[in-house]
């Protein structure tokens, strides 16, 4: 499971006042935590009240590229942003994110070759958020078809079914860990999987317990990667148990350990 | 979900200790609390100190009727055991468990048909235990074809797909996942599936954790009923929340309350 760390966002309080206050150690702080907590790779967002986010991005990259060497995921609808993320960053990058929209992809399936960089497909376009699986797998298909038009490999390919709030969308959630699966025999060599867990639990109570059982369908779906908070070491502990009895990680009993100190 | 409590068990001391010694408040204490915690019926199992399980078995299940009307689990390997039992409940009950072997078929289904029971199916034989999803299906069938031999209704047939433990059988834990997926597929109506969950962490350190995190994976599979620990509330808001994602409770922000009371 590739896991990208989510607290580097400027939508979290802290984050906002950092990104206010040029104060870079609330930020390298923030990354080291969640290296530290098993993540792969740090989500960078400047957040909604970033007034100059293809600047404040670049100095979020500086900041954390200060203290780690981590890949870093450039969140952000606008490709001039993510464009500009781009030129600062030295380690792998991870786009985060293409739609299905022609005005997207013809910008960022070539920014994302020209990069060496990963990308994350969102299973959306204009026309609005897909209402079942098969909606979600034609919009898989123009994103993928988009990366082999492009010369971009698709097992670089993140594609995101968008996860939806539990507590408004409970009659998708079946079709949303089906399309996981889907996703696969799209193309061969296959596309990945990926999530923003969060929004599953958006506006719920027990987020957490939400958030985890949910994970670990998701990964039992056969789901690659996970946008998520590595600080929560009770999703981490089901995550690393998921990986565990599907036989991704050795079994000892001390597994938990074992898995952290990898 | 049918949830089936596994704790009047003559494997466990304290009710190894109340069949000894006849004491029925024991028994009785343990009923009430699995109940309270959400089982839909009881597990009754003598254990193996047992000297006279036929008679043990019957001394259960009236100390239980005493206080709860709830349907009875018969657990034992002894054809000879679970009939006599079933002369003593009055309530709906469950043949837990015939095997795929003709022996066992022969006697317990008809049995089964006889008492208006669910019957748990082992996807076992005197060969021995299952190596993967086929010789599982291969031995699910037999014991459909022999529920509709004998007129009984297949969808009151649970098929179990026999739980290994996670840290001796690693490699196979997907194939008892799917296992379960596939069950369903055999005949039309189709058989209903359930696990023996426990034995998943059996030897494991961290088996609650362990026990949750594959029941939450075998209920994205499609499992029906599991014969569990109610008393472990964290298991206990796992499954409420994995059914919750699949649509199977109604979103609120006190989901699990709401199914408590229920």
């Amino acid at each position: 499971m590739f896991i990208i760390g989510e607290l580097i966002n400027g939508m979290y309080a802290n984050i906002a006042k950092a990104i206010k206050e040029k104060n870079k150690s609330i930020v390298q702080k923030c990354a080291l935590e969640q290296i530290k907590a098993g993540a792969d790779a740090l989500d960078v967002n400047c957040g909604p009240a970033s007034k100059e986010p293809s600047s404040d991005i670049q100095w979020l990259i500086e900041a954390i590229q200060e203290v780690a060497s981590v890949s870093l995921s450039l969140d952000s609808s606008k490709p001039k942003v993510i464009e500009s993320g781009l030129k600062a960053v030295k380690n792998k990058v991870i786009i985060n994110s293409t739609t299905a929209d022609s005005d997207k992809l013809d910008i960022l399936v070539p920014l994302a070759k020209k990069y060496n960089a990963k990308l994350i497909g969102l299973t959306i376009s204009s026309k609005g958020i897909p209402q079942n699986k098969d909606q979600r797998l034609e919009l898989a298909a123009t994103i993928v078809a988009s990366c082999l038009d492009n010369g971009f490999p698709v097992e670089e390919l993140y594609l995101d079914p968008i996860v939806m709030p539990v507590n408004v969308a409970q009659a998708e959630m079946r079709d949303i860990l089906e399309s996981i699966r889907e996703f696969r025999i799209i193309s061969d060599p296959p596309p990945k999987s990926i999530v923003g867990l969060s929004n599953v639990s958006q506006g719920a109570s027990a987020r957490s317990l939400i958030n985890r059982t949910f994970l670990v369908m998701a990964i039992s779906f056969g789901l690659d990667a996970a946008i998520l908070d590595p600080c929560d070491s009770e999703l981490m502990d089901a995550l690393i148990s998921a990986e565990l009895i599907l036989n991704k990680q050795i079994y000892c009993d001390s597994y938990l350990d074992a898995y952290r100190k990898k």
